[in-house]
């Protein structure tokens, strides 16, 4: 698997997953390096570490607001930097992709016993859009006999939010569910919030279009609304902003528009820190205040450096 | 035309009209009544007057949070109330159907005035939902040559902002749609914003649902976000609530919801006056202050009075 096409392909499936969060997409994303690098051992050094770089970059443009896609690919990229040898360089991509997922799933279960502090006993608990790391710290609270009825709305267009009140319905808890714009009628009676993030700096948090409207209501309803993130969501302010590139086709938002009507649909937007009770991490909750010392001075591979960026 | 079903099956179109505004479906109501009293010559007086009143109690519950609807209603079984004959009451009924369109469409037509002095030429200007009196306004302030672009969102469940869209596309006007969610990320780059309303008193203004989170991101944003409406939206405050009745049915939201899942489908909600810049009647643009002398000691019909009111 040499060209661009091909990589191209590969790729694509995680630019037209609108229904996973960004710790479910960086799963699948750990799988393309898996697979890629079980079938390079007679492709030569130079060849596979092109094929790194082209991924690595292919990954990063088709979900541009997720953190741990991006971090994954960096660590990928410095992790086989000096490698000689394919021998070498498929040795260190697999200790770098076996790192990183082990870090996701105990971020996830970190940030779950925190949530579980967070949940209100019989009461309504309001989720938003789909993260993978809202659902395991929603279902891992009832495993543990906490009993809460969840309310969620569709998250338009994609309706990752039926995919969330399908998974928590399955599992065997009460859902309430409408559409995106009833927010203001059912938070008032939801004691807390939660939603998942793409990426987080200094700035704010980025998560799926709603986020905002949501943040605000519950800023004027005095509802706490944690957004649950593994500190591999933390990038640097100047790469927080590259969700503003992420763009959907309007065809789905309305198939069929008639002519004369631009149909707008982006993705992801920006919430200011002030207007959450806290961020969730695996090292704890954090304020804005708490920012700073993890969006720290990473190294970013060449390949993944922002064109124009200032340093 | 005597039974039960009959004057279902005439208000059914009413009640499951669920993209047309409040003017618009007083005006589908004016119908009704006009074919109704065309077909009764031979009809006894008596039972003239029953058929009024139950095509009235029926209307008034199929859109329970639509003013113009009771105050249609109320004005028919006001004005036939002591009439002696059929001759009379076909006769009076009609003058009060003749009443009231009048009131309706020349309000309109007033309220498009004041609307024209509030539209920045060249801007973009939020619509939200669907009113005929929004519609008229803008469409009426282009026809005049002030030039500028629309924004509208779908208006879930039913999507009467894609009925907006088409329609102010259809006209000439620029559109930019997008999902309801996405309010947050358009509304920044509007100047003013505006939608209908389907009944007022003295504790707010009740309009579709995501009204209220739309003058929420307004009142954020500093955006001025008026109510269009025609004085006859005023009801008493007790009257107001009814809108609160007004539940359909999930499936409308989510078709095939899974087992579990709870699917919630009301249709109306309240925006306090404080969040709005203005209501722009016939009369002038009013603020919460000046509603007490409208909502005036309406006298209502014994055969549409609330029960368990106070009054």
């Amino acid at each position: 698997m040499t060209n661009d096409q091909e990589v191209k392909g590969l790729i694509a499936p995680i630019r037209d997953d609108l229904t996973s969060g960004a710790a479910e997409i960086a799963l699948q994303a750990i799988s393309i390096f898996r697979n890629l690098v079980a079938e390079s051992e007679h492709t030569s050094a130079a060849e596979l570490k092109k094929l790194l770089v082209e991924i690595a970059k292919e990954l990063v443009k088709a979900q541009p607001a997720m953190a741990p896609i991006f971090h994954l690919a960096n660590n990928v990229l410095m992790a086989t930097k000096d490698a000689k040898t394919t021998d070498e360089i498929i040795h260190k991509t697999g200790e770098a992709l076996d790192k990183f997922e082990a870090q996701l799933c105990s971020s996830a279960a970190q940030i779950a016993d925190h949530v579980f502090d967070l949940i209100p006993a019989g009461e309504l608990v309001f989720a938003y859009s789909f993260s993978s790391t809202v659902v395991s710290s929603l279902l891992n609270a009832r495993s543990q006999r906490k009993f809460f009825r969840a309310v969620c709305t569709e998250a338009r267009p994609s309706e990752e939010g039926r995919k969330l009140a399908s998974m928590l319905a399955a599992a065997g808890m009460e859902v309430i569910h409408t559409f995106d714009s009833a927010m203001g009628l059912i938070l008032p009676q939801c004691r807390v919030a939660f939603m998942g993030c793409d990426c987080i700096a200094r700035p704010g948090i980025v998560n799926k279009v709603g986020s905002w409207l949501l943040a605000l209501a519950c800023r004027e309803l005095r509802i706490p609304l944690y957004a649950l993130a593994g500190t591999e969501k933390f990038v640097t302010d100047e790469r927080l902003f590259e969700f503003e590139d992420h763009m959907r086709p309007g065809e789905e938002v309305w198939p069929d528009a008639p002519s004369g009507v631009r149909v707008l649909n982006k993705q992801f937007e920006l919430i200011p820190f002030e207007w959450i009770a806290g961020l969730v991490t695996e090292r704890g909750i954090l304020q804005g205040k708490d920012i700073d010392q993890y969006v720290s001075k990473l190294e970013v591979h060449e390949a993944l450096k922002i064109e124009g960026a200032l340093t």
